[in-house]
């Protein structure tokens, strides 16, 4: 019996694994524009840190993580998401001790046990930055426009941005109380979910898709923002409009997660069914305090989004991304001394930078043309009887069936002249 | 009270991070060259496919895994190594159907619970290759050329290869009887591990730190080879030789796996102390149908190397690895207009693929200089009111203290020229 990967897990291969190597690529480039700097964090962590960092009453922690003893008999879990880890970091390697404001970016596995369906899987990958150390609403603008460019940058159709502030622990007291009156009338007719949220966070049913119609009236929390958060939230959006980065303010909406003071956004995209939001982030000016404990406080904003999910979209979208790159050079020898010598210009032209490939099923001329043509070489060099004599090879462009005879020893730099005509 | 990383893992952290990624960057370049293409496995496999692939009576499998039940009671293990992984993806995916030999590398985090010590983690990272369906001695030079091209082009000094043949089961089998009635006259001598393997596999005790002296003029496994096995390697041979590869021919060398089939090969390294190997690999005839079970059966070789022990021998060495990228431009704004207009320009650099920065501490023209120093910028643009009023930015060289006006809409352009220059 031949054993399977694991449910909800998936193989990437060959053809498929270079959209990933692009879109990771892309990433990495705009996070050095952008000057945020690679983090990584292990791929488990302590669970506590995920109780204090994402919530111990969210599904995340409840239900969807997996958890395990170590052999030293500790509680771990698999990082269900990548903020947690991040802060942990910072906390712990003391990086509020640099004068400079710490922007980091991760690219990494996370791991849910969920129900596997289309673009959900239980590793799943995400591109996250986290900018801690500072209050500075241009700081939320540029979180914004940094993942706003990424996914324009490759390629994704008509990217719109929401934002939203859902101001401080103080505003929010007052304004939960008013939601509370709102729907207190409504209450029972509110969806299982929606009626424990009235206590915990009543904020949510804003967000809940099937008591959209409850909460049609229901009071804008931008009404009762005090100065403090209103002055941020117009100053973020006057940062975007500067870029020229078009948004909507959406007072609905209410991320997920609880721990967001001030500015909350989502990106959305055409073309993938009515759940068009793509990902999203927000400020944390609570949570370096909540994971760090030992008076460590400091604000921070950030986003996560999810790679499967860019990469469906893309799919859905039409937008083609960069695939294989083709062969440099195919070299065929024919008969054991020219294959020898075919083995040994094939690593003078790898170490030359040149991406080049043989035969190493000792299949005919034929079939190696073949080979070649598959790989998409630009050239073949071929090596027979003749050639061998002389010390040279018949190179061959495989756009226009030309072929000229070439020394050995300047193959090379032949084809590399060639490449960049 | 703060949460620490698990013991055992590390946080690599802006600084350090820069290294791995320039020798991630050099194993995708090398490996693109080679025409090896990624692959990615899950992080977590069925514990089974280790057990059949690594081997159930070897330390990783018995002590040293990561292992849990997942939600639906399934015995699941972080993976211990990248082979078994790869080779598990071959045959689920059927890529033994394809037309050419698959030439596949991995690079990611593994896991193993040993007892942390310098370069020694519980998360560590590997960078292997697979190159399965072919028995060409050709590709086993090639996969061991790779390893040393990436070696060497990392900076790391004074590589060595040495490398043995295994032989096929056939002949080993001929091989460890003649071993054992070698050793039979000093087994009660040998450590408590020989003694053990002196029934099990009697090819290690060669490989035993402790046990050296008894194994001075034991007979050499080169004499037992049959024909075919003797003509693959000196093949192997002749085409290092062809690539101008140094090595030796170790008859001692006994790699750690079982399955390895003719070639082994290990890489080795001065200023690291006594245990001067680096890595290696080998070739392995018999894995894919062990984890495939099924009736696949493809020769496979491929090597897997730790990136902790490639940092820990770069550092040993004093070689320097690329570091931070130095900032092009950073921008400040003095007074909250200019501010503004500084964050405007920011994006607008950031857009045209500049790496640009700002302050977001509201600290004082002295403070923004020293930040701007510290990232290395190779210019400021400041825009105070002057230049405000006048839609421009006086760019300043960090490096010559030259300093000119430049209009607002052509700071991107101006400093490009200049980096080009």
């Amino acid at each position: 019996m031949s054993i399977q990967k694991p449910k909800g897990t998936q193989d990437l291969l060959p053809g498929v694994v270079e959209k990933w190597q692009y879109i990771e690529e892309k990433a990495r480039d705009v996070c050095r524009r952008f000057n945020y700097r690679e983090i990584r964090t292990p791929i488990f962590e302590h669970t506590e840190l995920f109780q204090r960092g994402v919530g111990e009453t969210t599904d995340i922690v409840e239900k969807e993580m997996y958890t395990f003893q170590d052999k030293g008999d500790r509680s771990m879990s698999l990082r269900p998401e990548g903020t947690a880890g991040v802060v942990r970091a910072y906390v712990e390697n003391k990086l509020y001790g640099e004068p400079d404001v710490n922007k980091l970016y991760y690219i990494g596995p996370m791991f849910r046990y969920e129900q596997p369906q289309a673009g959900r899987y239980r590793q799943f990958h995400q591109f996250g930055i986290e900018a801690i150390g500072s209050v500075d609403p241009s700081l939320d603008a540029e979180v914004i426009a940094l993942g706003y460019l990424f996914y324009k940058e490759i390629g994704l159709k008509d990217v719109r941005v929401e934002i939203n502030s859902v101001g401080n622990p103080a505003c929010r007291t007052v304004y939960r109380d008013e939601l509370r009156k709102f729907f207190a009338p409504v209450k029972e007719k509110l969806c299982k979910d929606c009626q424990s949220r009235y206590d915990r966070n009543p904020m949510r049913i804003l967000d809940c898709k099937k008591d959209q119609e409850y909460g049609v009236g229901a009071p804008s929390i931008l009404d009762y923002l005090d100065e403090e958060c209103s002055t941020h939230f117009a100053k973020v959006q006057r940062h975007l409009t500067d870029m020229g980065i078009a948004f909507v303010v959406n007072p609905r909406m209410v991320r997920g997660l609880d721990y967001y003071t001030h500015t909350a956004f989502e990106y959305k995209a055409a073309g993938i069914g009515a759940i068009d939001t793509i990902s999203g982030g927000g400020r944390y000016n609570g949570l370096v305090g909540t994971i760090g404990g030992g008076g460590v406080d400091q604000p921070g904003v950030g986003f996560g989004l999810g790679l499967e999910r860019v990469l469906l979209v893309l799919e859905a979208q039409g937008v083609d991304v960069p695939g294989v790159r083709p062969l440099d050079v195919y070299v065929i020898g024919m008969g054991e001394a020219a294959e020898n010598e075919a083995a040994k210009l094939l690593f003078e032209l790898r170490s030359a930078g040149l991406t080049a490939e043989k035969d190493y099923l000792s299949r005919k001329m034929k079939a190696q043309m073949k080979s070649a043509d598959r790989f998409s070489a630009r050239y073949t060099a071929i090596i027979g009887e003749d050639e061998l004599a002389r010390g040279s090879v018949t190179l061959k462009s495989m756009a226009t069936g030309e072929q000229e005879e070439v020394p050995l020893a300047s193959v090379a730099e032949t084809v590399k002249a060639k490449l960049d005509r």
